[in-house]
This record gives structure tokens, C-alpha cells and sequence, in this order.
């Protein structure tokens, strides 16, 4: 199989699921977005489950790139104010470029509540979640314990929601409507403590 | 129209979005899981949005008097050992009586980021939410500001979307395995300080 096309209907199935929702998830949608010919995406991906299998893996993949193109080359961010700059790049990313994929991402994790099996699929790349901002968390030279780790990751999970949604009374209650203060805010609750000072 | 056909369609509402997904939600699949005559559904909720609006009404009642039932009567938890119970006793509903109620919520949650009317629908009740914890910290005389009690919600919100999974590694990687010490915890996280004595 043509690993171009394949990559091509993954984004396609990612497009259709967030414009979409579940309902809308079919095949010959997936080969309309895809611009291929019909009957295209069933070869690639044969059953609706394949599809969200898919959609999961292509979601993990852009996740993972994302995290990497902003944690930047080396140990990570070195300090309070780097790590809450990755983390607003992270939510940036959710209310903007990223949205597709991240509405996508909210369907599986719906869906995952009635499937077993995708529930197990998306298991590693949650628990994934809580090592890596504790990996941040002790980078940036701050506590780093399991409820360090938790607290942040929570908050971040349950931020995604909310910018996604896009309400905007629930943004400011969030403290959502300011990405930057958001994220420094969150670190200075989870861990609190002197600031280091910046330029 | 009859109230207490009303409600019995709004459950089976419920119902049918938590075990079906929005795929499911039909007007047939309603009138058969109320177990009424065909057409009922439609003529007390005309289109599929007055079905999700009938929905988001239902979780709401539901959702406040099982919080007036957990914080009892008076001014709220008097202590931080009775606000992580009242917390618990949130997220134990959320894993287990209340668990179609939620996923029909996430349903709603998601089906938002495509509906802006759905969105705007849920915004005071997102909002809200921020505001009771807040109370709540305050009751039990812990630091209240918008930080924690932003900090706080943000981390129940998450922690719902993983109890409504319900895959084992994240559950652990959260804490979420033991939902009074996970409480307790966050409580230590969001507002550290020196814990009461508890009898």
C-alpha cells in the first residue's frame, strides 16, 4: 500500500470525524474528503472500527511532532517560564491549528466510553500524557512528584475541553481567554513557589 | 403536556445518547427505550436539536440535586476533609449511577464544538461549575481564588473524561484508582497547607 495515500485518508478520516462527529464517519465521506476514487478508503482501512483505528493512530502521530517541535531539541524547557510557553504553545495549538484534530480526538475518547477495545487503544496515550508533563515538570527544575503530574495534566485535559467548546463565559471563568497568564497560572498552583525571574 | 411523560422521555434520552452515541439518537430509539407509542418522543421534542436540548436540561437537574445531596444542607463542607469527601462522592457518581448521565453530557460536549447554539447552551452550566467549587473551597475554609478554584474544576473535568473511559493504566497514572486519596491529593495540590485534624 502507498504510504502518501494512506497518510492522505487518515487526514481525510481526522477532517471528516470533526466536521462531522460520529454520524457523519463513513467511507465514501473519508474518499470524498480524500479526493480518491470511491471505494478507496475500505481498501486502506475495511471496517468502520479500522477507520477509528486510524484516526487514533494519525492523532498520535501529529500529537507527538507537535510536542517534540515545541519542547524543542535537548532536556526540555529549562525553567518555570519555558515550561508554561510549551504548554500555552500546546493549548494554542488546540483552539487553532490543531482543532481538527483535537475534536477528532474528543469523539474516540466518546466513543471509547461504549467501545472496549478503543478505550484500550487510547489507554497508553493518556497514561503517555502524565509521564510527559512530569518529564516537563522536572526539566523545568519544579516539583515533579505523581500529584505534581496529575494536578497539571488534569488541568490541561480538562482546558482542552472547554477551548474546544469555545464559550466564552466558560473561557473566563477558565482563565482561557489568556493562553500565557492561563498556563503560568496553573504552574504557580501546582507548584508553587519563588518565580525565577525573566528577562 | 404531561410532566411525568416529559421526564420519562428526557431519561430514555439520556439513555439512548450515553449507550448509542449521537449516531443513535432518534426519535424511535427514544419512544422505544421510554417504552411509549411511536411518535411520542416527536411531539414533545419536534426536532433532534430539541432532543439534545431536552438532554442538557435532564443532566442538569440531575446533576444539581445530586450536589445538593452530596454538600447537605447549610453552608457546605466545613472542612477539607469533608470537601475531598463531597469531591469523591462527585466522581464516584460520575463511575458508576451517574455514568449514562455523563456520557451523554461528553456527548453533548462534543457535539458542541460543530453546534454553537449547544455551546452557548452549555456555557452557563460549564461556568457555573467553576463558581460552586469555588464556594465549595471557601466553605471549607481554604484559599478560594480564581486560581484555585480554577485549578480545582479544571482537574475534575479531566478526571471525568478518564473515569468515563475507565482504562486501567491511566486510571492509576491519574490517581483515579482510589478516588479518596485522589481528592485528598488535588486538595493538597490546588491549596496546600497544614491539614486539619480529622476525629
Amino acid at each position: 500500500m502507498n504510504q502518501d495515500r494512506r497518510d492522505r485518508l487518515r487526514d481525510a478520516a481526522i477532517t471528516v470525524l470533526s466536521e462531522a462527529g460520529g454520524r457523519g464517519l463513513t467511507h465514501r465521506a473519508v474518499d470524498a474528503a480524500a479526493d480518491v476514487p470511491p471505494g478507496t478508503a475500505k481498501n486502506y482501512f475495511p471496517t468502520r472500527d479500522a477507520l477509528l483505528r486510524a484516526v487514533a493512530g494519525r492523532c498520535l502521530e501529529q500529537y507527538r511532532a507537535l510536542a517534540d517541535r515545541l519542547a524543542g531539541p535537548g532536556p526540555g524547557p529549562a525553567d518555570r517560564a519555558a515550561l508554561a510557553a510549551v504548554l500555552a504553545g500546546l493549548l494554542r495549538d488546540t483552539a487553532g491549528a490543531g482543532r481538527p484534530r483535537m475534536v477528532a480526538y474528543l469523539e474516540l475518547q466518546t466513543e471509547a466510553t461504549r467501545r472496549p477495545w478503543l478505550a484500550e487503544l487510547l489507554d497508553p496515550i493518556a497514561t503517555a500524557d502524565f509521564a510527559a508533563f512530569g518529564h516537563l515538570l522536572g526539566a523545568a527544575g519544579l516539583p515533579a512528584g505523581p500529584q505534581h503530574a496529575r494536578a497539571l495534566t488534569l488541568a490541561l485535559h480538562g482546558a482542552v475541553l472547554h477551548l474546544l467548546a469555545g464559550a466564552p463565559a466558560t473561557l473566563a471563568a477558565a482563565g482561557l481567554d489568556d493562553l500565557d497568564a492561563f498556563t503560568r497560572g496553573v504552574l504557580d498552583r501546582v507548584c508553587p513557589g519563588p518565580h525565577e525571574e525573566t528577562p
